[in-house]
């Protein structure tokens, strides 16, 4: 590569970390036209150099071959909490400043560059989504090749570069996302060019990959399907050199895999698609010692290396000579505009990596198009009668979505190889699954282009949809309900990246996050207490309410308005809790439609209140529950004929919350009138009982709202035995409405001991023959 | 190996396949004396065959093994849900029926044998606590190889062997499980043996790592630090001897490794330990077809092969051959006991896998020496004037106690890179970090045989630590308090773990799980939102009340007495959330030990309540909100000096739960006389607020208990902006006070609009300066 060629790309680093740097410490004089002084600093110094000469170097370079070959490029950065990084690239490329333009291109806007980072009322510390071109926070470590994978999916032209650092390479979640290649399709997919930064330091600890010996690690990146290419160095141009041919070297390789690939119209043998190995000193350029101490190429340069720089005139001086160390004159001009040498790599428009598209996924997002739900719902003449599995009733229509999706190739169904048995294997008439390495004769539903994505890997099935929404494009993740706790934290990061991103007008709407948790805390037939586990509704309901939305359909028809209406949705994240076990169809597709939008309702012909108080209010939510109260319903209106006794559904559960808390919360009135503000409630939940509690005590008939759920009690048995060992079965119920209901106690003492009676029963049937109750097998809605 | 010998295994083999084939059919006819009749059929067939045949066969040659070296041996399943193999070797080997005498070694036992498992009332279907033997569940996925290493640190003497499905190899805990390789210690620890077992497929799917091409899967075997050595065929006689061989090859060379490390007296070159890779067809044995469709060797074999058997002679009589293709004749003698050739390879006494005391580690438990707490305590003449970092105290008694166990090695500390972070670096005086792999000259604290395991993975932290636990030794897990969300799975399967063995006698109790959750939601200075989330308490609290202990200490000395008792304690998982930021000192070590024994007090000096009513009750839990608290506190002192303020703290959350729902829970007496049944509570607590009214909302006085706390507002801004923009902080409190104190909003309009301006100088300060108001930087306690 010709000397000044490798100047300029020098140049464009040196400006970077230089504006790393006054990120970090700088809140005046950012082009040091004078000599520095204590307040030009900020008060409190916060933020991670360290990983900054890195991912500084990746995007220069990055910059150079998106420019020369002009190609449709983003990058996640793993080391996301680098943010000065990022932030100083987007700045010099104009990106920034187009989308802020108070933060302009020129020494005012650098000032305020340099001073809104990490400060109270500014930009926060990492990659955010603030931060133009990014998708990805890497705040919490783990999931930026699952990230990149999912952007790269259904999006051939598409090259996702990845910083993966050697801190989150130890990572579980990042160890596992190595094999993403064996589900990647070089004819319909994009490609990923990971770049595994070894610095060698975490914040405290050297990092277990950078202490590999080399054919050790190249061992472990080929075994994980990749040809390593090395660039190792502390000599800036020399790394230059040879990162630039690597990265030729890289994206040729690419290339050519993609062509041939294409040429012959499907993949052929798995490609050992490039990783760029690039070894260069954490904190790289910065403070060599301080105080004595080593801190560039060790861990001490993690986050500020200097920290005394307001007292301590030493530190003043080591800062403003490291400043000083990139020639801030040679790359800006008098009014603080990047030369001429320094953007000469830079790309332009949509290119730049602050700029692209698929980066603002919002922007290339199409609404799916979705089949009318009448083609897919059961028909319901009675109430009670007929049983459908839920959610092979939904697959139905999922494969419909697939099926007029196989040319547009925006939605994806992810499962940790579950989709089959979650019964959703209608989707194999539209789609298979996606898989590149070997094929044997006995296989069944497998293929390169496959839309279903099934790894034995939650982490895996969250990130790459996160990354596939992110970009533009529509999924659905399905999991059994427990595992789905494996990523309470990613979800957590998601719902965090929606609600900040709601609030930026630039940032469009994506498709939401839907969850389709099934086999469930009631049916673990073959599994027991390890998989009982309801709580991730908990998770997603402490936080932002503007993100979080949780649906219970009952029956399938309501689980198919629910579906549609989170596929509809925007910048949600939805989680469906439904079965996959027959359940009964309580509902037709109409009534269903309006009960689903209600989100919560009366059946009144389940109950005996019509044209008058209820005594007493049976709810529930959830598919299991609901049959246990209207079994209890049932019995009641045998048993106590007189009772007027109220029956109500609850589908979507933030209708529970009081109106101010959460968009979908009813007001007091809206509540009262349907759980009344005087008359005992028994509820069966689906989940922990005290969650209902949690979403409901300040209604002011809290004080006899009386919840019945999971707690915690199971083993391998059968489904009714598993509502009796929770107290949630039809017979407790009954007892329940009896204990509750003023003056009953007494009166209905002898169903009471009935209702004990068969509970007696039960658990000497079950001992003896591993079956339920005839009549309990056997029942159905009288009604 | 002598044809006689391969007979011996190949008859223990199948003994142990037909029993496995029992325990999912039979509920009568065990020894199959006369044809198979519908009635002999479990009305309910359930389990998981595909991956039994494999464990019996890795457990039938580590009987022969275990036996022929008197080899100190446990073992891992990670494929537990193949409990109907671990059961049937158990019994086999009489471990099961010491433990349950009912199940006898002979026909009658083995009928009941068959019949509980997966019966209502009997034994849960996967490997589990009732299992003896077992230390991991294996139903949910990806932590069989983090407990093997945890079970293997400080054992010198014991080999664990671990077998690995591939469908769980594609987890990512799993994956980056691998590399607990570069953190043992073959001076002082034992030896873990992987065993992946390639079958194939897993429910639906082929496995990732069962599809690569051979050199690629050596490639990463050999990447992750191991020697692979394969075992492949569907021969059974072929395979017990490939098998064998392969055995005695792996122990040979970790017996090698072993003892030239002993010899040299310290760890040279990291060893490549082997793993033993074996190929076997999944369901092996079982039926090859079904109804026309390819069986063994395809998913169809992952639960019950033949689904139809009570109603479809067919399926009857091809189980029939089935059962009788291993020549039960052979195996059992006429009263149904194991004939010698079957026996001949099992081990005896605590040899027997099943038997073997470290999978019952609170037989080895020792209790840990603590130190006396106040040689570390902090001197408090007058509360509120010292700071000091709690972590960092605890840190002190954390070193004492990882020195004073320097010979008995029954302790260690783990934590994701951060407990030089967390402020515990004191543990390097009396340790170092555990690590293998390279080390530089400018390293610090790295150590062959350290007790702190440092790894940026919370997965591997929590996996080493549970298998370390239940293997019978002490320890302790700190971690950033958002990023404990990524083990909520896991803990969860802990506290369901503990929660079973609690109510088996012959488990005898370990050591507690203990978390310090340090890096709190309210001091993310440079991290910012991503790293903010309190809600693990929430999760916990979801769980077996029990097993669970939350601890919010507000100060060093309280931190020192929880932490203490937190050592003590058995079969729990204790949460302890405390800062590692300067906080003020509070209570005396004397008062701290009375404090924390009540888990929640009136702090008496703090209020303006002595000898009278209170007319509002402060409450607080947590460090951050103590402080606003007592703030608060002060200014009602100075602003409303007539109010009578009561200020109470709340260490042990559990406290605030119904006296019948948790074993610490106050009854309705006791927290009337903390908290009052009428007077307004303004609660400041550290986590979701709702947690609270989760917690207390059966109360008397509940309808005016008001709560603040994190409700995910945050960036990266200073500790006081993030109390004002949640809400939680002084001036905010004071508000609250006079909002809710009947009669105050007139009289005390004055004081209200001060604290809104208060509040608006902040804003206004913060932004100019990027600091706090010298009002709060400066505060301390006036009392």
């Amino acid at each position: 590569m010709a000397k000044d060629r490798v100047a300029a790309l020098d140049a464009h680093w040196r400006a970077a970390n230089y504006l790393a740097v006054g990120q970090i410490y700088l809140m005046a004089n950012p082009l040091l036209t004078e000599p520095l002084r204590p307040e030009h600093i900020k008060p409190r110094l916060l933020g991670h150099w360290g990983t900054s000469p890195g991912l500084n170097l990746v995007h220069t370079h990055l910059n150079r071959v998106v420019r020369e070959r002009d190609r449709n490029t983003i990058c996640i950065w793993g080391p996301g909490h680098g943010g000065p990084a990022v932030l100083a690239n987007s700045w010099l490329e104009g990106s920034y400043s187009e989308i802020y333009p108070d933060v302009s291109r020129d020494a005012a806007g650098m000032e305020r560059l340099f001073r809104q980072f990490s400060f109270p009322g500014g930009v926060p510390s990492h990659v955010a989504p603030e931060t133009p071109g990014s998708i990805h926070e890497g705040g919490e470590l783990g999931y930026s090749l699952a990230h990149a994978y999912g952007a790269a999916l259904d999006n051939p032209d598409l090259l996702v570069a990845c910083v993966i650092g050697d801190g989150e390479a130890e990572t579980g979640p990042l160890a596992g996302s190595w094999h993403s290649n064996k589900f990647l399709d070089p004819v319909h997919d994009g490609a990923v060019l990971p770049v595994l930064h070894l610095n060698g330091y975490k914040i405290a600890n050297p990092a277990v990959l950078s202490r590999l010996p080399r054919e050790e690690l190249d061992e472990l990146l080929r075994g994980y399907g990749h040809e390593p290419l090395h660039v190792e160095g502390d000599d800036p141009l020399r790394v230059h050199e040879e990162l630039a041919r690597t990265m030729d070297l890289a994206l040729d390789r690419i290339d050519r895999y993609q062509q041939e690939a294409r040429r012959a119209g499907r993949a052929g043998e798995r490609p050992r698609w490039p990783v760029i190995v690039l070894r260069t000193p954490k904190g790289w350029t910065g403070p060599a010692a301080v105080d004595g101490d080593p801190v560039e190429n060790t861990w001490r340069s993690h986050q500020v290396p200097l920290s005394g720089v307001r007292d301590n005139p030493e530190h003043l001086r080591q800062l403003e000579e490291w400043l000083r160390s990139y020639r801030p004159e040679e790359l800006f001009d008098a009014d603080g505009r990047p030369t001429g040498a320094v953007l000469e790599c830079v790309p332009e428009g949509d290119r730049r990596l602050g700029a692209n598209p698929h980066a603002n996924g919002g922007r290339l997002l199409r609404s799916l198009p979705l089949p009318k739900l009448e083609e897919f719902a059961v028909d319901v003449d009675k109430p009670g009668t007929n049983l459908h599995e839920p959610t092979k009733v939904l697959g139905g229509m999922l494969a419909r979505i697939m099926a007029d999706t196989a040319d547009r190739r925006d939605f994806r169904v992810v499962g940790p190889d579950e989709t089959e048995s979650n019964r959703l294997g209608a989707l194999y008439s539209a789609t298979g699954k996606a898989w590149q390495a070997d094929v044997l004769p006995t296989d069944i539903n497998l293929a390169h282009d496959g839309r279903v994505m099934e790894v034995l890997s939650e982490h895996l099935c969250e990130g790459w949809l996160e990354g596939y929404l992110l970009t533009g494009r529509h999924g659905l993740f399905s999991s059994y309900e427990a595992f789905a706790h494996i990523v309470d934290s990613m979800v957590s990061q998601h719902i965090k990246w929606l609600r900040i991103s709601r609030e930026l007008s630039w940032r469009a709407p994506i498709a939401s996050l839907n969850y389709l948790l099934t086999s469930h805390v009631w049916r673990q037939d073959h599994n027991g207490f390890s998989h009982q586990d309801p709580g991730f509704v908990d998770h997603v309901l402490n936080k932002s309410p503007e993100v979080v939305r949780v649906y219970l359909p009952p029956d399938a028809n309501t689980l198919l308005s629910v579906a549609d209406h989170a596929l509809r949705s925007r910048d949600y994240v939805n989680v469906i809790v439904a079965g996959k076990q027959p359940c009964f169809d309580w509902l037709t597709m109409e009534q269903a439609r309006a009960h689903c939008a209600r989100g919560a309702g009366i059946w009144e012909w389940a109950g005996t209140d019509t044209g008058r108080e209820p005594d007493v209010v049976l709810a529930c939510a959830g598919d299991v529950p609901t049959q246990e109260v209207l079994a209890a319903a049932a019995l009641l209106r045998t048993h106590l004929p007189d009772l007027a006794v109220r029956v109500v559904n609850v589908v979507d559960m933030t209708r529970l919350l009081p109106h101010g808390e959460h968009p979908h919360g009813m007001t007091d009135r809206e509540y009262d009138a349907l759980f009344t503000s005087d008359k005992p409630v028994i509820f069966a939940y689906h989940g922990y009982p005290w969650l209902i509690h949690r979403l409901a005590y300040r209604r002011t008939g809290h004080r006899d709202l009386h919840v019945r759920g999971y707690k915690e009690s199971g083993t391998t048995t059968t489904p009714f035995d598993m509502v009796v060992l929770n107290d949630l079965d039809r017979y407790r119920l009954v007892m329940d409405v009896i204990d509750r209901v003023p003056g009953l106690a007494v009166r209905a003492a002898g169903v009471r001991q009935a209702m004990t009676d068969v509970r007696t029963r039960h658990h000497a049937w079950i001992r003896e023959h591993g079956t339920d109750l005839p009549e309990v097998a056997e029942w159905t809605w009288p009604g």
